[in-house]
């Protein structure tokens, strides 16, 4: 049976490793710590850094195919691998585009995607045209490494945006700046493709975030207008056209603002790209014949695609994301147990990782039961439900009381 | 986070173990060897024999709570854990009933549960004698250690039975013997049951059989009769009565027969119990909210249950059984990849063990499309793309084709 090294030891990974055991499949894990997330479910754990290359090639070693739980291993040791004939996916040549913002976005103005304007930042002076040019409406970005809000800026003056650049800039961050949008809602396209070129397109799915971190997803995207089903159908369109042109193999996310254009009408523009199982493909676990996470092992192990059809009308998914308070001195299980007394059909998944101000410690999924339509009332009232229980096992409340 | 203990390594232990991954609990796994089914999937898994006293004292100490994947270890040493305040579920004052049949069929009597003329068999007196009362229609059963028709002989003469029954209590089997019943079809009737008294119960299943070794399930149990619907509705809560009146926690299955009476009506007698996750409910994994894994923890753990709504009008499992041809060439995960192809939504269930004759490596479960009720029609035509997708696993031949 297949052996699927993954390089990584958060939730991601240790979802794999949850999907792998159904297929019968191995998945080793190489781990920062016996105690990390994926490490604790997890038979077949090696230990050390993703960023030590004899680390990286002896986890490799055997292995049917090589993936990840994050985009942060360096390439060359990926170029590495794969000249020496290991089943590498992704491969670097689409990673680079999850990986730098520029290089993403470069691409996919080449490929005729919707981006916003935007420009290298190589100095201040870059920075300064880029303010006047766009009448101040920047948003200022680290090319790589940021995620859940970070690595992001907004500032509110001219000046401040030249003061920042200058900073970053001899801190060594590369930079490239965008235009702001007049953001209507996040949107959320997934496919997974294989080596061979199959794709599966997953619902698009509206994604809410607040302070740069997504807190709720529901598949499908409400679509009540024209122009919505219209932006959405560009958007499922979209990912695939991706997946295709920049080569990615295994799971994708196009996360995508929705704005409007200047005749009021939806438009959408891509925001990121991530070649890896998402968050905003949590609810598939619950919602869908397959899942994000055994669709991902499917796919770098180039094997037939799986049925994305959903099975329930909507389901929405929301984090378990630390507060700013302390943790609540009633105890996890007990939260877990008050959640399942109000609502018997969430479904609590936790990465066992501890409490900390805004990290994502697990996710609820609730679908609208057999034989219900989508109607915006009870599609809010999802909403409001996965909320309250993903909010009562942070803060041990019902905020609705 | 709660520690569960489960005493077997076989692929029941492997699924408690996947569905305890996203609860957050952890799953220890007494396992006979490290390349057990389980054992292949699980992090904190102990070596050792359920045989051995010190290594069950061991393996429980510290546990939120012990449960199984088997009936087989001894009740004094469960007695003794429960006296040392170790929290054992089920208990044995339950578990008795799903170890020794005659046991059983006198509990069942007395809570006025339907069962056939039975009769302890101590010598080979009774034997004839019950051959006489019953004018031949003799099951001879093995009261304890049964399963996948083992325990269990249908002599063809009087003197074919008195022989057997020579050999056996010779050998020293405690036996008990029944009146063979005019079977119609098997049914399934599961419920969860936690130690404070909460009960779900998960819509009654058709159990399709061969030699003794079940191969489908289909979930609801079609009923599309009037007399049908009263025996399923019958079924159901007497699965409920049972889980009750015998204090059983975890989960619970009684198997049934259907059968008819002298006026041509449908009824139903209690043919076995099982008190852990069964084979009949595998379809929940896929096929339910709550599947019968995830319960089975929470109901150990004296936690609330989960919703037991389906997700589809119908699902079917098939189970992947080694027959007696050879392991064919083609290996299974190219094996899978066929199957994937003609059948995308296709949940093929591995359970990591190698190919033996009647042994059951896996399952599929396949399930109606969202917004499809159930029909005569495509209910047969979902059985029957599962038994195919199940016999490719095995024979790598279409058996349609």
């Amino acid at each position: 049976m297949p052996l699927v090294t993954v390089i990584g030891d958060g939730q991601l990974a240790r979802m794999m490793q949850q999907a792998g055991i159904e297929l019968g499949l191995t998945v080793r894990l190489l781990a920062g710590s016996t105690g990390a997330s994926a490490a604790q479910a997890t038979a077949d754990v090696w230990l050390g850094a993703y960023t030590d290359e004899g680390v990286v090639r002896g986890v490799a070693a055997g292995a049917d195919a090589v993936t990840f739980d994050h985009e942060h291993v360096p390439n060359d040791y990926l170029e590495a691998l794969i000249a020496e004939g290991v089943y590498v996916q992704p491969q670097p040549s689409a990673l680079i585009n999850a990986q730098d913002k520029l290089v993403m976005r470069r691409r996919m103005r080449e490929i005729g995607a919707p981006v916003p304007p935007f420009l290298a930042v190589e100095s201040v002076e870059d920075a300064a045209g880029f303010w006047d040019a766009t009448d101040g409406a920047v948003c200022l970005k680290a090319r790589r490494g940021g995620y859940d809000g970070k690595g992001v800026w907004f500032p509110a003056t001219r000046d401040d945006l030249c003061a920042l650049v200058a900073d970053l800039l001899a801190e060594g961050v590369p930079l490239m700046a965008e235009k702001k949008v007049r953001l209507v809602r996040e949107l959320s396209a997934m496919v997974a493709r294989t080596p061979s070129g199959e794709v599966a397109s997953w619902p698009v799915v509206e994604s809410v975030q607040a302070d740069g971190i997504c807190y709720l997803a529901v598949a499908p995207a409400p679509a009540e207008t024209e122009g919505r089903r219209r932006v959405v159908d560009q958007a499922y369109s979209l990912a695939r056209q991706v997946a295709d042109e920049l080569g990615v193999t295994g799971v994708l996310a196009v996360e995508l603002f929705e704005t409007v254009d200047e005749a009021g009408q939806p438009e959408i523009i891509v925001n990121e790209l991530a070649m890896r199982p998402h968050n905003t493909g949590h609810w598939t676990q619950d919602g869908c014949v397959t899942s994000q996470f055994e669709q991902h092992l499917r796919a770098v192990l180039d094997r037939p695609l799986g049925s994305t059809a959903p099975v329930s009308a909507t389901t929405v998914m929301a984090n378990v994301l630390g507060d700013d308070t302390a943790d609540p001195e009633m105890p996890m299980p007990r939260r877990m147990d008050e959640v399942w007394r109000r609502f018997p059909t969430a479904k609590i998944h936790l990465y066992g990782k501890d409490w900390r101000p805004r990290r994502k410690i697990g996710h609820v999924n609730m679908s609208l039961p057999l034989g219900v339509e989508a109607t915006a009332e009870n599609v809010d009232a999802l909403r409001r439900d996965a909320r309250l229980a993903s909010d009562f096992l942070v803060t041990a409340r019902w905020t609705d009381a």
